[in-house]
C-alpha cells in the first residue's frame, strides 16, 4: 500500500506548483489502521511546512500513525522548525519517505534524526522516480545552482516556428495555461514583448510567473516594451549593454554575460526554481541564446508542440537546416491533445 | 463477417505496393460455406488482374460462392477482359465490393453487370476507408491528372530540418525502407542526390522508386550528379534551363515551368501514382518548390519523422520563422517507432 499514499502525497504537493519555489513541493498523508486521518501539503513560501497541516489534520490519531512524506523531512532550523521534531513529538510509529534530500550535505540527516527518536523509516521505491520528477527543478537549482530550463515551442507539420499555441490550449485547463501555472519563470524577446501581451495563466489560484524579457543588441533595446497596465504579469528585462530608451517602472538588468549560463544562475539566486524559455519565432534574442551548443545542453526539458498545419514560411531565407552538432533527448513522451500532438523529453 | 474478409482483401492487395502503378492495387477473396477457396492479387502492371488467380486458386469451388473485392470489377476491355466476366462465368453467388469505381464515367458500370447477370452485389460500408487509403494515389491520380504527392521530413526536436534518418529505420523492416516500397518516386534536390547515394528500400522483392532530380537555375546544374554504377536506383533530372554539365546518361527534362503543378503532371503522364517529397534541407531546389501557399497545397499527406534530439543549426540565417498563410492538415495520427515520433497527416 505504501505506493497508493506516495501516489497520494505527490498528487496532494503539486497543487502548490510554482507557489513554493525556492522551496520543494512537499506533502504528508498520515494513515492509521488503514486509513488517512490526515493530510496536509506546503502551500507558499514563507508559510508553514506541509507537515504542520498535516499533524493538526491528524490531532492525536497521529499517535502510532504511519506518515507518508515524498521528500525527506528536514532536520535544521530555518525560518521553521525542523519537520523531524514535530513527528517526534506528535509519536507516529513510522515514516515513509518518497527519496532522501538532494542537497547531499543534509541528506539521510532527517532520516537518521528519526531512527534516533525509534521512528522506523522506510524508502518507497516504486514512487521514487515520480517524487524526484515533482521537484525536479528544486532538486536541479540545489544541485547546480541554475534554473531548471525548459525549451517550448510549437511547430507547424512542415517544421516551422509559430507564434501561436494550439487551438484552446491557452484557455483554462488548457496546454499552455496548465504549463504557465507550474512556471516560475517564462524567458521572451523583446519582439514577442513588444508585440504580444504577455501570457497569463487562466488556471484557478494560479501564480502568475515572472517574465524575463531578452534583449540583445541595440536594435533590441528599441523593442523593449512599455509597461502594460493592470493585469499585466511582473517582468524584468535582461540586456547586454545600457538602456536607452525610457521603461516606465520595469526593472532592467544588464548583464556582462549574456548568455543562458548567467541568466539561469541570476535566475536561481532570485529564487527561481524553473523557468520557460518560450520559443516564438525562429529568430532574435532567444534563438541566439540557443545556437550555441555547449549554451543549448544547459537547458534540462524539451516541449513540442505540433499543429496540423502547414506554415509557409516568410522572409529572405525561408528554413532552418540542421548542422553537425546534436545531442540526444531521452525518456520521450507524447500524446494527443484537441487535435495538437505534444512531445516531451529530457536532455 | 464482410468486414473481416475485405480487411484481408485490403492486406492481401498491399502485397504489391508501388508494383502495379498506373493500376490500382486490387485483390480478391473468395469464400465459400464461410471458409477461404481462393485468394488473388495483381501483382504488377502488365499482368493478369486479381480475379484470374483468385478464380484459378478457388477452382470449381467458386460457384456459389461469395467474391470479395476492394474494388468494383471492372466492366471493359483492356489489356486484359473484364473482371466482371470472369465471376459470371465462374457463376459465383454474390459480390461484396469495397468501394465503387473512382473514375466516374465508367463506376457502378461493373455493379451493374453483375447484377444483369443475377449476381447478388453489395457494398461493405465498414470498410470503404480502409478501401479508399489502399489506393488513395491511384485515385488521386484518376481524378486530377497528378501524382499523389507526400511531404516527408525528418526534424530534430527544435524543429530543424536534418538529412537524416532515425536509427534503424533505414533497415530492412524500418519505417523509410518501407515508405521507399510504397513509393513510385522520390523527389530530391540536386544538392541532395549530388552529395548522397540515392536510398533504395531494402524490403524484400520492393520495386526501387523512381528519383526525380529537381535542379532549379545555373548554381544547381553544377550539382547534378553523375552517374553512379551499379545498383543506383533509375534517375531523371528536371530542370528549368538547359543543362550544361555532361550527365552519363541521365534523362534530363527541360521544364518550361518550374512548379509543383508541372511535375507532379509529369508525373502522372509517365504513370507514377505517388511520389514522396523528400524533404532533406531547409534550403534549394525543393524548399524553393515549396514555398508557396498554392503549390504546397497541391501535396496530399505530410509525413514527418521527430527525432529525439537536440540540433544546432549552421549557416547566416539560422531558423524559420512562421509566416501568415497556413493551411490545416487533418485525420493526423502520430506513433512511436524505436524512440523515434511518426507523424502523419492529410491535406
Amino acid at each position: 500500500m505504501d505506493g497508493l499514499y506516495m501516489r497520494r502525497c505527490v498528487e496532494l504537493a503539486r497543487k502548490a506548483a510554482s507557489h513554493t519555489s525556492p522551496n520543494p513541493m512537499v506533502s504528508y498523508v498520515i494513515v492509521r489502521d488503514g486509513r488517512v486521518v490526515g493530510e496536509g501539503f506546503h502551500p507558499k513560501a514563507g508559510q508553514p511546512h506541509a507537515e504542520v497541516f498535516a499533524l493538526r489534520d491528524a490531532g492525536d490519531l497521529a499517535e502510532n500513525a504511519t506518515a507518508y512524506v515524498s521528500l525527506e523531512p528536514c532536520n535544521h532550523y530555518g525560518r521553521t522548525p525542523p519537520c523531524t521534531e514535530a513527528f517526534i513529538n506528535a509519536k507516529v510509529k513510522d515514516v515513509v519517505v518518497g527519496m532522501t534530500d538532494p542537497d547531499l550535505i543534509v541528506a539521510f540527516k532527517g532520516i537518521e534524526r528519526l531512527k534516533s527518536a525509534r521512528i522506523d523509516v522506510r524508502l518507497c521505491a516504486e514512487e521514487e522516480a515520480s517524487c524526484r520528477k515533482l521537484n525536479e527543478a528544486y532538486i536541479h537549482r540545489m544541485l547546480t545552482r541554475k534554473a531548471f530550463a525548459t525549451f517550448r515551442t510549437t511547430l507547424s507539420m512542415n517544421g516551422i516556428v509559430v507564434n501561436q499555441i494550439g487551438s484552446t490550449s491557452d484557455q483554462p485547463g488548457g496546454y499552455y495555461s496548465q504549463l504557465l501555472k507550474e512556471y516560475d519563470g517564462v524567458i521572451v524577446s523583446s519582439n514577442f514583448a513588444k508585440t504580444n501581451s504577455l501570457p497569463i495563466s487562466h488556471e484557478a489560484g494560479a501564480k502568475q510567473p515572472l517574465y524575463i524579457i531578452i534583449a540583445q543588441g541595440e536594435d533590441s533595446q528599441l523593442n523593449i516594451p512599455f509597461i502594460k497596465e493592470g493585469s499585466a504579469p511582473e517582468a524584468v528585462v535582461l540586456t547586454d549593454s545600457p538602456i536607452s530608451v525610457e521603461l516606465a517602472g520595469i526593472e532592467v538588468l544588464v548583464l556582462d554575460r549574456m548568455n543562458l549560463e548567467s541568466i539561469l544562475q541570476l535566475l536561481a539566486q532570485r529564487g527561481l526554481c524553473n523557468v520557460l524559455v518560450d520559443f516564438r519565432e525562429a529568430r532574435g534574442d532567444i534563438s541566439s541564446l540557443l545556437n550555441n551548443f555547449q549554451e543549448a545542453k544547459l537547458q534540462q526539458k524539451v516541449l513540442v508542440e505540433l499543429l496540423p498545419i502547414w506554415t509557409v514560411s516568410q522572409g529572405p531565407c525561408d528554413l532552418a537546416f540542421g548542422g553537425s552538432q546534436s545531442f540526444p533527448l531521452k525518456d520521450m513522451e507524447h500524446k494527443e491533445v484537441n487535435g495538437c500532438v505534444l512531445l516531451e523529453g529530457y536532455v
